[in-house]
């Protein structure tokens, strides 16, 4: 059982392992290397290598065997676990609670050469539908106040495993990059009764230096002040707070992911890359004042002691330059 | 000249380049390969292939040749600069102003191969001393907010030069992390009258199970909730909010250094790691709330896209289990 612990000075909570049974000599933590397709656990034959299955899309199969089109797995190394309470405590002047919640990875295909990129716009259509189904479900428990759904694509961006798959990690604390951002959304709307994502939608698409390109319900832009070269997000038009409510949105989001990635790829040589769907904490009604949104950082930088200890990043790439860049690729 | 741009959202300020004369080739940004010790601009005899030198520790030697200690110079590729003005804009919803700055390389020793951990506690001492000595020197463009010192060592740390040196970044604004710890600690203050440093300090030497090592006039820990595996905070004993006034304290501080990181250098196997020195912003009498101190992050860790977009981080090591790993090291 992992503890969540709550730093005492800027109140950010960590997930620290409590497994007491490591050595010195287990402490060298370095990359895995990543596996072959013959041992490949999210190809189709090899179900046994996973957790048994929480959710699939087959063709009239029987669970945890081939026949196929998406499955839905507990992590075999997860870093929360589901039983038990989460028993918050006081230790002296510092605050825990046991490790609760979910980690769950989402296999998006059969294909073990696949990506999002190379995915047609129903394959990752039918992706962003699982998101939504296991959100739902685990929004039920009530101890768990925030889902997040990301993917790491490339040993660069943090991947272990190459067969396209993403992950929900359902947390119960709201982490702390996502309450930043909420409250920043608050402050806009308390100042000036509007969305700061609607706003942002606004200025750009009047600008149009930072748009990468309009999908119709979805808007792919370089953001004003990325912290990463190529940060790329994809904002809906219409506002609604919650991505598990926007289905309306879903086949434009499709769109908008594969074409996205596809130009990164073509731009920058297939780098490395991390997404994240932010929606809003389970127990929230934020719907004036947040917007569900996609992001997308390539990890084409070398991130430094400076970006680690300030939070203040240097970015070579400008959003415009990026923007063109992108938009110039031949699809 | 760079841009300082803020993120309408969260108010997190980036440098951004402006350099317009890019292309999309030249945005793979692989790191560089480190330079061997023959073109090494940081060695002695090679000090033409570095900007003139600000401050250098010198035997009765002439500037910009060899005979030196210590030398500071101006970083070749710098994220920003101090010429011009800041010039703070709007720019429709959002806001910027010019890259204005100063960022400084401390060539630490001649000796090409040694580390904080193998010199000795004189060296040290005088490379604090460089680093107050800058500090002070800068606080007198009143443009510039915050002076960040830090250090990258190793490739996986970041840096591109394995010739022992620091950085300094003075910036116009206050970085992101800095200002919420500063938030959390002028909150602690708010609330109980105390500093919250002091507080940790008072709890951990009580303790025990996280405490290092006891220096005298610095405690080395490992904090209650680390982000990364063997992060250790070094804490003066005596509180004060500025680095650069508490002279006392360094020859304690020099000792922890090398002994903190030889420690870690042992058990970990001379890991990658990044060090920075928390001190009050230079417009901010923060004497009461905000406690100086520092923070060795070593880096044996894959960070993946799930911290990027969150800042929650998964710590696989216990600071109980660190500190004693550490602790049992014999130097």
């Amino acid at each position: 059982m992992a503890d969540l612990r709550k730093d005492p000075v800027t109140g950010r909570w960590v997930i620290v392992s409590a497994d007491r049974q490591k050595r010195p000599s287990d402490f060298n933590l370095a990359a895995p290397t990543m596996l072959g397709r013959e041992q490949c656990p999210f190809c189709p034959g090899q179900e046994s290598l996973t957790p048994p299955e929480i959710l699939a899309y087959r063709h009239a199969s029987a669970p945890n065997g081939p026949g196929w089109d998406l499955r839905v797995v507990p992590n075999r190394f997860p870093a929360l676990h589901v039983e038990g309470t989460l028993d918050p405590q006081g230790d002296g002047m510092f605050d825990r609670m046991n490790g609760i919640g979910a980690h769950e990875v989402i296999i998006e295909t059969p294909d073990h050469e696949k990506s999002l990129a190379t995915m047609d716009a129903r394959e990752v259509g039918r992706l962003l539908g699982a998101f939504r189904e296991r959100i739902v479900d685990l929004k039920r428990d009530f101890r768990l106040k925030y889902m997040l759904v990301f993917k790491n694509h490339g040993a660069g961006a943090g991947a272990t495993l190459s067969h396209p798959h993403s992950q929900l990690i359902a947390l119960p604390i709201v982490p702390d990059f996502v309450r930043e951002q909420i409250d920043g959304a608050r402050r806009h709307f308390e100042n000036k009764q509007r969305c700061v994502y609607c706003d942002i939608l606004h200025q750009e698409l009047s600008d149009g230096r930072r748009v990468i390109e309009d999908y119709g319900d979805v808007v792919a832009i370089a953001p004003y002040a990325p912290r990463f070269a190529f940060e790329t997000w994809l904002l809906p038009k219409r506002h609604g707070s919650r991505f598990e409510d926007a289905q309306a949105e879903y086949p434009s989001l499709a769109r908008a992911l594969t074409s996205v990635l596809a130009r990164i790829d073509r731009a920058l040589e297939r780098p490395p890359f991390n997404l994240i769907i932010y929606t809003a904490p389970s127990d929230q009604d934020l719907r004036d004042e947040w917007h569900w949104h996609v992001e997308i950082t390539p990890k084409i930088q070398r991130v430094a002691g400076f970006e680690w200890g300030t939070g203040f990043y240097i970015n070579p790439v400008s959003p415009e330059e990026a923007a063109e860049a992108l938009r110039a690729v031949k699809l």
